[in-house]
């Protein structure tokens, strides 16, 4: 089954060639780290993954999805590390032959991984200025 | 504001830099030519737009999502022509603050794009092969 989830190091890149045969509806989502986090300005976010827990427990969420929805294919990469502000730290990309099961999928995919699965994130506040010496 | 339309002749290429400031969520749709139309195997869509009432009805339904679901930016393409099975004809990108508002626009979107915007699609049948001759 057509399901691929990859943890990387700090920001994600650009996303490889993915599709299948009979694709009618390709869904990216990228997550992308804001400015401020509970209305505080940050500098960056640090994801910690339980790893190797977190990986099969996004193939099997894949897996659940792509037969329940029948989907083709699910592509799902996860930072872990330090992401700063502006750069992408989660992207999921789902292949369907129609548009309303990939984009349902895609809200199940997201909804469930925040909820079950052991990637946390933290806060890394923007650096006060250095004060000035009288 | 910030939504931007556009109508290419044949197969939409790949995508040019999208983004705005302070965007948590993007999401990209790409809609491609399924080898099957009504169960019976075709070559090609043929897209009729009726021009420019598309591009304006496409640039005022991108203003009224944007306000209402407080999206930071709309960006679609579309196909006029003919697109091979296998290519994207439709391209649609969404940046908002957080993912829920920009999954549900995307959804409202294409529903009316399909139902409102004057644009046609005719199916190429895949030419029967030449008979062989006894």
């Amino acid at each position: 089954m057509n399901v691929c989830v990859e943890i990387h190091d700090g920001p994600l890149g650009a996303p490889v060639a993915f599709g299948a045969e009979g694709v009618g509806a390709l869904v990216c989502f990228e997550g992308l780290v804001r400015p401020t986090e509970s209305e505080e300005p940050i500098a960056a976010l640090d994801y910690q993954v339980y790893s190797p827990m977190a990986e099969q427990m996004l193939e099997a969420l894949g897996r659940e999805l792509i037969e329940r929805y029948r989907l083709l294919a699910i592509a799902t990469e996860h930072s872990r590390g330090r992401v700063p502000v502006g750069a992408c730290s989660f992207r999921l990309r789902i292949a369907s032959r129609h548009r309303r099961e990939a984009l349902a999928a895609m809200e199940e995919f997201i909804d469930r991984l925040k909820q079950e699965v052991p990637i946390w994130k933290k806060a890394v506040p923007v650096t006060a200025p250095a004060e000035v010496m009288p």
